[in-house]
């Protein structure tokens, strides 16, 4: 296995930007989607990062995606809007629509929206995080494709539903929680399929509903809810407010990214928006968030603990790494960009070791 | 032991009402406060119900809970409360907090609350399940007091911070999430060591931080989060909205309702209550949600399985069985509430073998 290349963000952003823009996405369009991108590598969460553009760009070719497309806003209450994304980019349509949640936000207090028609959209702490950086908070859920039963059935009906939500802090980093509702991200068990490796008892069913610790039957079996049936009843509270309730497709109507090159996913999205300063002055917000964090931390550990970390302070960590280092991105992923590259005319400026063992 | 004796729903609830107005609970609130105990008896849920009916009125007894507080709302912005409970009864003010809010999301689509300064109360699903009977979904969390440690520590920060939401269907029921982010409630592991038995690995840590089956050390040490960090990563996310944003105690401070006669307990919720008509027709969302439903409940099953259930059935289902027989009112919480009736000069209506039993 070759290890992954470190490449500079600004390089990474650059080259997702302009390979974008050649495939149809507007220029302003295409900055959003390279930073969405690459802050999820910066965040150490590569499976949402650039390794997706390649997918993207396949799915704005064949038409399942309008790199172009227009928000279609409706509005039937002050404080709420339901949103179209009409097959645009998940990323693009994502950050409009929070853009316009939080002027909603800044006047009531408290703001939702619903997106219907959406695609994969990456990471959801991309948009929390953003909206904390303007002092609120977003409690964002997303559906997507099926991967995961409900408890008792032995059909991937759910996707892993995530939650998120982040939380201004006076430390330098926002409290970013960012939950699959499945026990285990289903890449857990590509990468153990990949190599060759069992998987622990607990994560996934095979295809017949038993037990399994057999990557490959995992793979074609289901990923199993996190905590039986309380992960069970949290995917049920993210489907119903991002499926059901957004107008989108629901569960296993969900398309799947990879395997449906025929349709749009009609993925659907949560979006409630908190401004702080209409519950307490935020200053006041960030003292008492401080000062909870370091409760947290002071806690008397564990025999095996080294430290307590708050959720979102080890991928601040990663991320204060990244920025320093550069990114890793993966041989497949410098392969892929490769390919489009050559296909776009745009220059290839990411060097990786992987491109010249590739080479004869 | 004794199994408990199952009483008529409407004399428990008038038996309630009787004690609690005898308490110096203004009779409208006394009605809330029996309906809201009742209810979860009614569905299963007695560590919620008529049993905390003593405690209540011993911390009213002790000045520690105003029973005829008056809720403080302060407003600053249209669709967000900011509510001071003033140490009145939970259940009460977290009604008439509700009732406020149902006016704001009709109006605004989206409405939030901060409570502080409140107590114990009960059931979150007692809400929910109200606004579903709006055609609306309540999104609810509260702090509570501390039994559960941070992953990594072993002292008891977070309370149990459990979630609720329940959504409006056209079967004759509502979906109801509701869980605890522990993996398990307490209260089994206060069952296991009455009957002397030990509890499963993964439910506790000993004092020492330890793993334990030993239900006295866990008694003594702490619950573990549900699925390790992520239930972690969820409780924080209650913490966060539900203490440090309401203005109420964080973690550890929240007061015991048992263990701290001597001060209020200032518990903080926090409600988003959604207007579900401000975003789809109501009847739209019912084909939806009630077609989802029937999808879960028609996947393959696992060997185990003999139906799956969607969150809320079963519950929905003692509560039809509890209202046609009766609700199960142990031993102890009778003999409570005799003792109750005899203080304060209240008629004990309610027969128990139990009470049999206990006679000389």
């Amino acid at each position: 296995m070759t290890t992954p290349n470190r490449c500079p963000v600004d390089d990474v952003n650059r080259l997702v930007r302009a390979l974008a823009a050649a495939a149809g996405v507007p220029p302003d369009d295409a900055s959003v989607l390279a930073d969405a991108l690459v802050d999820a590598d910066v965040h150490g969460a590569s499976t949402h990062g650039v390794s997706r553009l390649n997918i993207y760009l396949r799915r704005i070719q064949k038409g399942l995606i309008d790199p172009a497309a227009e928000l279609h806003v409706e509005s039937r209450r002050p404080a709420v809007l339901v949103v179209d994304a009409r097959n645009g980019l998940g990323q693009v349509q994502a950050v409009k629509t929070l853009e316009r949640l939080l002027l909603l936000a800044r006047e009531y207090g408290i703001a939702a929206a619903t997106v219907r028609r959406s695609q994969h959209f990456g990471a959801l702490s991309y948009y929390s995080n953003r909206a904390a950086r303007e002092g609120m908070i977003l409690l964002a859920m997303t559906n997507c494709e099926p991967a995961m039963s409900p408890e008792g059935g032995c059909e991937a009906f759910f996707g892993t539903n995530p939650i998120a939500a982040s939380f201004p802090t006076g430390k330098g980093f926002p409290v970013k929680i960012d939950l699959a509702t499945s026990i285990i991200a289903r890449g857990n068990i590509i990468a153990a399929n990949k190599a060759g490796r069992p998987i622990p008892e607990g994560w996934a069913l095979d295809p017949e509903g038993r037990p399994t610790t057999d990557a490959a039957a995992a793979l074609a079996g289901t990923v199993l809810t996190m905590a039986g049936h309380k992960g069970f009843a949290l995917a049920m509270l993210v489907e119903l407010f991002a499926g059901v309730l957004s107008g989108a497709a629901i569960g296993n109507e969900v398309g799947s990214m990879y395997k449906h090159m025929d349709r749009p996913q009609d993925v659907g999205h949560y979006f409630c928006l908190v401004d702080i300063a209409a519950f307490m002055d935020p200053g006041e917000f960030r003292r008492r968030i401080d000062a909870t964090i370091d409760a947290i931390k002071a806690c008397r550990r564990r025999p095996d603990a080294h430290e307590i970390l708050v959720p979102g302070e080890r991928s601040y960590r990663t991320a204060e790494e990244n920025r320093r280092l550069g990114i890793p991105v993966g041989p497949e992923t410098v392969r892929e960009l490769r390919t489009l590259c050559q296909e776009y005319g745009t220059p290839m400026t990411l060097e990786s070791p992987a491109s010249k063992e590739t080479s004869p």
